[in-house]
């Protein structure tokens, strides 16, 4: 049956990015080392056009990434550093062909006209709700899972709502000390972990919740 | 060599206890539920004079408490309810025979003689700063190792002054959304994971420190 899957990195100290997030910082101060354990692997390296990457337990969870998702969603903070109104210029940050290839709904204040990328990627712009937006996801997933790919608020909405079904964290071994918080605003959650792949570059929970 | 082991369970969202700590609710509100994973192993309720517990990952976690330690630390807020001067009739929250069989020394601004318990443990209160109270312990333990066992504050200066050669959590599946955090005001850790164990009930996990 489609799942709906929250699936992030997290520091240790529980931050989803670092602080003063912006158009040279999209994951804030320091965020770019949640996702350290991700960027050596081969699985990313492909998805991103380059060969030689490493194998191991980082890599197997990286090659996860997009299995079985027929949908994204995503806060617009995640898809554009601007705020208010749309600079219709901004595609993302992902260049023409973006690593998503499924649509990829985008939680905003601020109507846009859907916009089509290389390579299946779709972003539409949902302007009625998280509840709104998972049901857009969910129908053109058909029978594949959706996937929330943050950011932190985002992802606090969808886990606070009990709409989210497994929460896929990738624990960072690092300290941010400031920034977005992932786990507040959330209520009290049910939380078992089921499948955990340790390294030295980051510990992968998954929780099934509620 | 002898190591310096901070370990402690917290919560997902980084509480290691919850909020109105005091007499009735050592670990504040919620807290017991950092522990939910240990309380029915076999160790622990042998450690408590009980048979029937459960084996596994979380009973082989438990079983390596007091492993090779020769001293602990702890906060005031651990050892006692109260805050002040002491009251002198409080010898801990563990009983006459308390689960550590070594010295444990409190961290205070309150002076007040050692306290021999039965079963080996003596409590010594060390009023002269943390730095002491570590120096205090590696004379005790001897090449043994000396592991810090909380609070959150106790924890936290340990790990800010770079004291600490291991960081030993249990990370209970657990939202609880206020209370005491662990991991602020510790600076920028140098962290790396070096084992997990995984369960549905905690993800135990082993940072080398610094």
């Amino acid at each position: 049956m489609s799942q709906v899957i929250a699936e992030i990195s997290i520091s240790l100290d529980g931050f989803a990015a670092g602080p003063n997030q912006g158009e040279k910082a999209p994951l804030g101060e320091g965020g770019e080392r949640l996702h350290q354990w991700i960027v050596p692997t081969d699985s990313w390296r492909s998805l991103h056009g380059m060969d030689g990457g490493e194998k191991g337990p980082d890599n197997d969870v990286a090659a996860e990434f997009g299995r079985g998702v027929g949908a994204y969603i995503m806060g617009r903070n995640m898809f554009s550093p601007g705020r208010g109104e749309w600079d219709e210029s901004w595609r993302g940050w992902w260049g023409e062909d973006p690593p998503y290839h499924v649509p990829v709904f985008v939680l905003t204040h601020h109507a846009r006209e859907s916009v089509p990328m290389e390579g299946g990627t779709t972003f539409h712009f949902v302007t009625d709700g998280i509840e709104s937006a998972l049901e857009q996801a969910r129908a053109a997933a058909g029978d594949q899972d959706v996937q929330i790919l943050g950011g932190a608020s985002a992802m606090q909405q969808y886990l606070a709502a009990g709409l989210t079904d497994e929460l896929r964290l990738h624990i960072a071994p690092v300290i941010l000390g400031a920034g977005e918080r992932l786990l507040e605003n959330v209520g009290d959650l049910k939380l078992e972990p089921i499948d955990v792949v340790a390294s030295p570059a980051a510990t992968h929970v998954k929780y099934r919740v509620g």
